[in-house]
């Protein structure tokens, strides 16, 4: 996007959209970041610094200083540095990030995946989904809604070797997010979703498919590759994650299941004409 | 802030506190950019890209498209690109803007204000004021709250040619933004009211005062120099713009007001403590 090699994305969490008292002013300032160094690592660059817009009705001082401790922890986790933002007045609280990084080889994109492809998924699905949608979620299902911890070391490891042919991050869930990638590719996604890994916590739970596939913001790396799985598996053991093949790509477009009809996405964020 | 000599700012504009229904959607669209541009140019640094993120509780086809054609119109008048973007739902209208610009030569600052230098303005101030909060304000007044156009072409030759020793864009108005200069460039300024330059539309206003330190929004470049105004003078000239010294900095600290007290700010963000 930058001549230099510089990655750019902008990701905004509204109140009421994307977050509600379930998450503290510290997870919020965490969250915002989180997405955005999520973003920037299914690019294959290296998150290294961001601006923050933050608006709200009259913050009082506990919330301030909550919010910049989770900015902060964010910051540590993900060895990105802050280097500015504007604070203003508006009705609701919302939190907006611009954030750069560098390109670490060739970007990531989503236009790469080729037929033959296998399609890999690391990190939960449905995770933070549950956080959000049952009444009473798991202390998993809550951190994961909260403190989201992206697979970065692994997806810039992976862009690296040049081991993926498209990349996204999880942020809409597949049900969304996969369609993207075919059309983005030219192919037609084939998803297993038997083969997904279900964390613990969504084993007995009767929407389990749903909040998979469709409940989204779970900042799990998708990405297609040619490359033998034990490579990949090695990879994912280096960097403590674990990678799944969850589908293939086939000559053809859009996306489908193994296991019935293509599910409905959840959000419908109005700038989404998939 | 970037190593490379790239500028960055982030500005959002905010539904009921940065705008109303006199601005219509495509004026939105334009002023979000043309506010970023604005401080790229007051910091010394060539409008280049920008990501946007829109928040709306539910956008007509008929609003998007007259968002886009005023931000359409702003990168043509602004030979700036758009190069990414966010679009979310939310209980109200936002939108944000991060810009990035190259800086000519050195970056314009707030610091570098020294006793001795003088004080000036480009462009006019309380004109949008008076277009916010006046009943029936003036087409020009209309036309400066919807349409601003800072004098980017005049500020960075002003920094090409290294005659501002401190600069800023009149954003928040005088009367908020010149302490501002005072405290970081640790000098004093003092302010002669009675030598800014009255748009022909203010002349009869009776709270004219209050409009021009007061009430913001109005994009004018604020700077000291210890140029000859004589040279000052020949670049406004040929940059279409008019020069006028307001005042000048000496040892001290604060900001004072030839003609009396200084008056109170208008606007209240949150973030501002000064």
């Amino acid at each position: 996007m930058f001549p230099d090699g510089t990655a750019v994305t902008v990701d905004v969490l509204c109140e009421g959209v994307h977050f509600d008292d379930r998450l503290s002013a510290a997870d919020v300032g965490f969250k915002a970041v989180a997405v955005s160094v999520s973003d920037l690592a299914a690019m294959g660059a290296e998150p290294e610094r961001f601006v923050l817009a933050v608006c709200h009705p009259g913050p009082s001082h506990e919330w301030t200083q909550s919010f910049a401790e989770g900015v902060g922890e964010a910051c540590r986790t993900f060895g990105i540095d802050l280097v500015g933002g504007d604070t203003t007045r508006a009705s609701s609280i919302s939190v907006g990030v611009t954030a750069f990084g560098q390109v670490v080889a060739e970007p990531l994109v989503r236009s790469g995946a080729m037929p033959g492809d296998v399609l890999y998924v690391v990190g939960w699905l449905g995770l933070a989904g549950a956080g959000y949608r049952l009444a009473e979620p798991s202390v998993a299902a809550l951190d994961a809604l909260r403190r989201p911890r992206p697979p970065v070391s692994f997806a810039l490891d992976l862009a690296r070797r040049g081991w993926a042919s498209a990349a996204m991050d999880a942020s809409d869930g597949p049900a969304r997010d996969l369609p993207r990638l075919a059309r983005a590719s030219g192919v037609r996604v084939v998803l297993d979703p038997g083969a997904i890994p279900v964390h613990a916590d969504l084993l007995d739970h009767a929407e389990r498919r749903d909040l998979m596939l469709g409940a989204g913001d779970d900042y799990a790396l998708l990405f297609t590759s040619s490359a033998p799985l034990a490579d990949l598996d090695a990879l994912a053991t280096e960097h403590g994650v674990a990678v799944a093949a969850i589908g293939h790509l086939e000559a053809g477009e859009g996306a489908v299941c193994t296991d019935g009809a293509w599910p409905s996405g959840a959000w419908s964020h109005f700038g989404e004409r998939s």
